[in-house]
């Protein structure tokens, strides 16, 4: 008998604590566990014993269900990294009396790439120095979706449904007006386009979406994003851009940066705008027309109120097969999904080798963007759809949604 | 018999629909109508003749009630106002003339100020001219709450519940971090502060919503922000601040426009960044923390996914009560919404004469605004509240929601 201690770590999703839920479910009632722990602000609240016990909780069904539908991750986040041991050596040491002098057998991690390199760090030292006792598992959580060893990352597809939601809203206010008139909206993905490419989907009930698709992972080309807008008014009068944030030109330069003074700083502009405002304004220089920036920026992670439903699921299914692993003593691994090559969607739940997983990037392979290059392909659409399936059954009191706060 | 005319105008909303769906469920069978004509982009397009014969659809009740759910004006929309008969009477004459034409008895015209006063102007010209059988009647329609006659407009309940839920979502996501931190969320308004104010409801459920609520009616001092930061920073880490995009200093310039260099356009800034963006620059040159600059922009309008049930009934209720005004031969006149004094809500729906509402706007009166200026009253909460009230009954098909187009 011993503790199992859950943390979330990494950017929030509208899914990561449907993941907690599954972890605290798994755990509650286990005979092997007596005792559930949270970490607050992960890995660095951890080494600081920052810790809640989340056993009355989870035991709580009620509660349990409104933490399902609160989003951002519930027992908080952290942004610090653990350095290796070589370089850091202590914090190694700190953790695993940390985790004897709690009693705690079986740590679950929620996170994304830097947590699952988190979990492959200790997982391994704890094998090397022979800690007894102690399995450490990851499960996977990024909007990104840029996990290497999962179909997709939980988070994602709610993300998505966002996304696709929004665009085919705002694609209608565009189209209101019979004024020349461009709209980008700048989709976050520092590295992998996926989120942006889900804007496609909002053609799905046959609207137009958006005219152009520029994802990160092929460089943009101003000039052809200029000439394609003029081809365009010649028969339209809106046009509507989905863009990533982390688009970047053919010698991989950041546009935002390319396109923005460098003595912009001067001015007292301390932030670099972002890659919407920054080529709304260049068009607007080079067409003369009227354009319009908007950032999806936290709401697209944020937005549990338009979650899909299997991402909720797949996301809480992947949490409980953690807590499960770890208590059947499993280490060094991290819960995933692979898609079943069936006619109808369908997946597998598996534990990959976190150390295959940590560290590395999952970008949206060349043949999922259209030759045009603004644009993804029929593969991206028929990869995309089955993830923002289902609306979840959210709990709401004097018209909002009702969240559920585990500490002040 | 003659036929009704119907048209959109001004900014959209995710109710306008509703208030269309309206017209036409009132329209359709009656006995003096022989016809429904739409306008597309309003009274521009009116006077160009461009219109959509609405009779058939207005017999298709599946069609109807996904015109309910579809965000933004179904008849497009325009930006163009009529001038006075003193410096362009021919637009008169052709509008009489094209209602002649075309067997037109009544004209209902959705819309905001603007529209209002188009309302105004054609049916006082009728009026005078002894043009007869021409009845024309405006549907209140604006996300800004500005309109004077109604206690509130349509499409104002829907944009305060997404402005809330959305709050509510990503303060959560602003709490997770330890680090010192400022969001600035930039709400639409430049002259009345209703849909900032609405981001105070996210604190229904116990959460701590935005930390400072700036409204456009009262000046912003850039000093005090500056100063309750760093009060607050003594005991939290994450601030949240909602702030109306038409904020004012002191000398009634706008805030966007003062803290940015006069000489930005030399480094191609052809467009003056929205005041979350120069707000959170500025707090970060102050205090040298982390800032984040969010607009809601087009979603606040546009989201109907998350609109309140009551906003859209009302909405159509709006909508069908215009449609009977004008076949029962009044003119000149606005459906308004008007509160009643009772324990539990409820509203009575009236008409007012559209020459007091035209060319007017309804501000946040100062009572409603907390002494420290920074923080809405109880009184603002209990008028906000019971706005958001329900969630419609979406249909989704393959994870998104069906909306209806009227024309390419």
């Amino acid at each position: 008998m011993s503790k199992l201690l859950v943390a979330q770590s990494g950017g929030p999703t509208a899914a990561i604590n449907a993941t907690l839920a599954g972890v605290l479910d798994a755990a509650t009632n286990n005979p092997q566990i007596d005792g559930i722990l949270g970490g607050i602000n992960g890995i660095e609240g951890v080494l600081k014993e920052n810790f809640l016990d989340l056993t009355e909780l989870s035991n709580n069904r009620e509660k349990i269900r409104i933490l399902w539908q609160t989003p951002a991750a519930a027992l908080g986040s952290c942004r610090w990294k653990l350095k290796s041991e070589d370089e850091d050596a202590e914090s190694y040491k700190v953790f695993v009396s940390i985790m004897k002098k709690y009693d705690i057998g079986y740590f679950v991690y929620i996170g994304g790439n830097d947590s699952m390199d988190t979990v492959d760090k200790l997982s391994a030292y704890c094998r090397k120095n022979g800690v007894e006792n102690l399995c450490i598992i990851g499960a996977p959580k990024t909007i990104d979706n840029d996990l290497v060893g999962t179909d997709h990352c939980p988070g994602f597809g709610s993300a998505a449904k966002y996304i696709a939601t929004t665009i085919a809203e705002i694609e209608r206010d565009c189209h209101v007006y019979t004024t020349k008139a461009v709209t980008v909206v700048e989709i976050m993905g520092r590295n992998a386009g996926w989120l942006t490419a889900a804007s496609a989907l909002s053609r799905i009930h046959g609207a137009k979406g958006p005219d152009m698709i520029y994802l990160c992972e092929r460089p943009f080309v101003l000039e052809e994003c200029i000439s394609k807008i003029r081809r365009l008014f010649e028969k339209q009068d809106a046009v509507l851009i989905a863009i990533s944030e982390g688009v970047k030109d053919d010698s991989g330069h950041y546009i935002s940066e390319v396109l923005q003074p460098a003595d912009a700083d001067a001015f007292g502009h301390v932030q670099i705008a972002g890659v919407a405002t920054v080529l709304a304004d260049q068009i607007k220089k080079e067409l003369g027309c009227k354009t319009r920036a908007i950032a999806f920026n936290l709401m697209q992670r944020a937005s549990a109120s338009l979650a899909s439903k299997r991402d909720l699921l797949e996301s809480y299914q992947l949490g409980s097969m953690a807590a499960k692993a770890a208590i059947a003593g499993q280490s060094g691994k991290m819960t995933a999904l692979r898609r079943l090559q069936t006619k109808d969607y369908a997946v597998e739940y598996e534990l990959v080798d976190v150390s295959m997983v940590s560290n590395r990037e999952k970008k949206v392979p060349l043949r999922m963007i259209a030759p045009s290059g603004d644009d993804v392909t029929q593969e991206m659409m028929d990869y995309l759809l089955p993830l923002i399936q289902g609306l979840p059954d959210i709990s709401y009191a004097d018209g909002l949604p009702l969240h559920l706060s585990l500490y002040e």
